[in-house]
Order: C-alpha cells, then structure tokens, then sequence
C-alpha cells in the first residue's frame, strides 16, 4: 500500500512561511525566558552568530563568489547575493561615512516579519529580527571581517524602513580571506 | 550613495540551510530549558501546533486544492503538497491499517536534520523535528480533522528511515471541512 513520490526531490529552498512562523516561536519562547528585551536582543544574536558561522560555508560553496576587494564590495555581496539566496529579498545598500567601513542594508519589506503585527507595549526595546545581525556577523567572523551589526531603524517599531547597520572594524587588506 | 536592486523582489521561498540551522537553534535553546526529553517533544509539538492552525491558510491559499474526500486523499495532500510546498521534499505515503485510518509519511531524507550528527546521548529520547508534527496537527484540526500525529521512526535514532505516523480520530464523512 505504499505510493512513492517517484523521484527524490533535492530542494535547497523552502516556503518562507514556515521559516517565519518557526522564527516567532523561537522568539516567544525566548521572550518567556528573559524578562528584559536586552537579554532577548543578546541572545538571539549569540544564536545568529553561530549559524553565521556554519552557514558560510554553504554559501560560499552555493555561490561560488570571488573574494571581495572592498566593504563595499562585501555590504553589496550580503545584500544581493546572501539577502537574496537565504531570504527571497535584496535590501538596498548605502555607505554612511566617509571612511567607507559604514554601511546600511535597507529593507523596504522584512520577510521574517510577515506575521507580526506589532511588538507587544511590554516589548519596545525587542529587535525582533536580531538573529540576523549575528548571522552576518558570524558569516563575515569567518572570513575574518569583524564587524559590528544591529538594527538601526525597524518597521516594527514604526519606522518607515528596516535598516541593518553594518560597521566593518578592519581594512579587509590588513587580513587574509582564507575561504577553503 | 544608495544602490538600489531596482525591483521589489517577491519570493515565498528561502534558503533551507537557515531555517534549518534556525531550528536547530530553537531545540538547542529547549533543550537548555527542560532537562527532561519529553519536555522538550511537548514543548516542540505545542510551538508546531500553533504555527499548524496559522499555516493552513497560507496553505489553501496558495495550493487551490481542493476539499479531500477521504483520509487516503488528506494524507496525499499533506505528503505530495504540504511537504512539496514547505519543505521541499515528498515524503511516500503507506496506510497501515485496515480501518484506513492510519497513514504513515515516510522521509528517505530529512531536511530538517541536514546539519544534526546524531542526537547526543543524554537527549536519546528527543523528538528532535517534533515541531512537524503538531504542525500538521494543528493544520488538520483547522480543517475538522483531529487527529494523533508522531515520530514512529527516526534515521537520528539509527532507523533506517524517518516515519511520521498519522491517525486520523473521526471519519471525515461526519465533519464539515470548512476552509473559508
């Protein structure tokens, strides 16, 4: 009585539904356990960091990408290339300073946000979306990038756009991009 | 200073890897919170229960299938579409009981535990994609079918496959399925 499918399916993609109401249960969850949104914020960051770091081995081999000459070069890769792969969007990129380390990943429209209406009174200081910060900072760790990534305006908290800062710490020249 | 992809992407599809690794973030994050295996399968069945009965509606929105007429059709659906749509993967189906009540989804391949080794062996009892299967309970409830869903094998337990058991608890035939 067994019907087989016929073939094996090999899907590297995935709806984003699921992906988005999974993410909201790990932060309800999260919001259970730590009374204080900083605690919350921290934590889905440590989370994000270390997918961040697994996960660019994936997309390094997935997008078989040169190795990037300048940050803008590298915020122009996030936004296109790994926005694009993982989440469906591709955020505009703007450089904010005139030492070109500082960048803003802009989106118009936050796909992990699909279902949330608004953050809870009691939640204001929540970055609902924090994960991400810390997987672009485990993600560019790995390619020996520091950087500092947070959210610096979010449509959740009324905002008119989401925009992830980026601020890279060291001239990608100081160091050695090891990808293998 | 701003680059612009110049058109608004709008993919229902994400990359597996995150979501995976995202997952697998949220179990870690379980299993730091209840020390007890069976905790953790309640919690994780409890958070798929509840994204189940908001997923079905993207569900029938976006698939246009229509009502099934029995549960060999249901369990069809859920393997050939539901799986297909969300996962990216098409599980075989068997029925296992005379009654036909009884339907067992059948993964050669689980893409939820592309990045899990093994269970570690104080976790031996963790249904580690147990999320799955209130999900598909809590889908099936919005559309009146009840019914018992659970991990009867698991390749992460050295079976030789993964096997989602359904048992269907009324007939169909004595529920209006409304979908609207």
């Amino acid at each position: 009585m067994s019907r087989s499918p016929g073939r094996k399916q090999e899907n590297h993609k995935i709806s984003r539904e699921l992906f988005v109401l999974t993410y909201g249960a790990l932060v309800a969850q999260l919001c259970k356990e730590y009374e204080k949104d900083e605690d919350v914020n921290a934590c889905l960051d440590r989370m994000g960091y270390s997918i961040g770091i697994r996960l660019i081995d994936d997309f390094l081999a997935r997008s078989a990408v040169k190795k990037c000459r300048s940050y803008s070069e590298t915020a122009d890769m996030i936004a296109q290339v790994a926005f694009k792969m993982y989440l469906g969007v591709t955020p505009s990129v703007s450089c904010n300073s005139v030492t070109g380390n500082e960048f803003s990943l802009i989106l118009d429209k936050n796909p992990l946000v699909d279902f949330v209406e608004e953050l809870p009174a009691e939640r204001a200081s929540l970055c609902y979306c924090n994960l991400l910060c810390g997987v672009i900072r485990g993600a560019l760790e790995m390619v020996h990038l520091a950087a500092e990534v947070s959210f610096l305006q979010d449509r959740l908290k009324g905002d008119a756009v989401t925009e992830i800062g980026i601020t890279f710490l060291r001239k990608p020249e100081d160091r050695k991009h090891r990808r293998n």
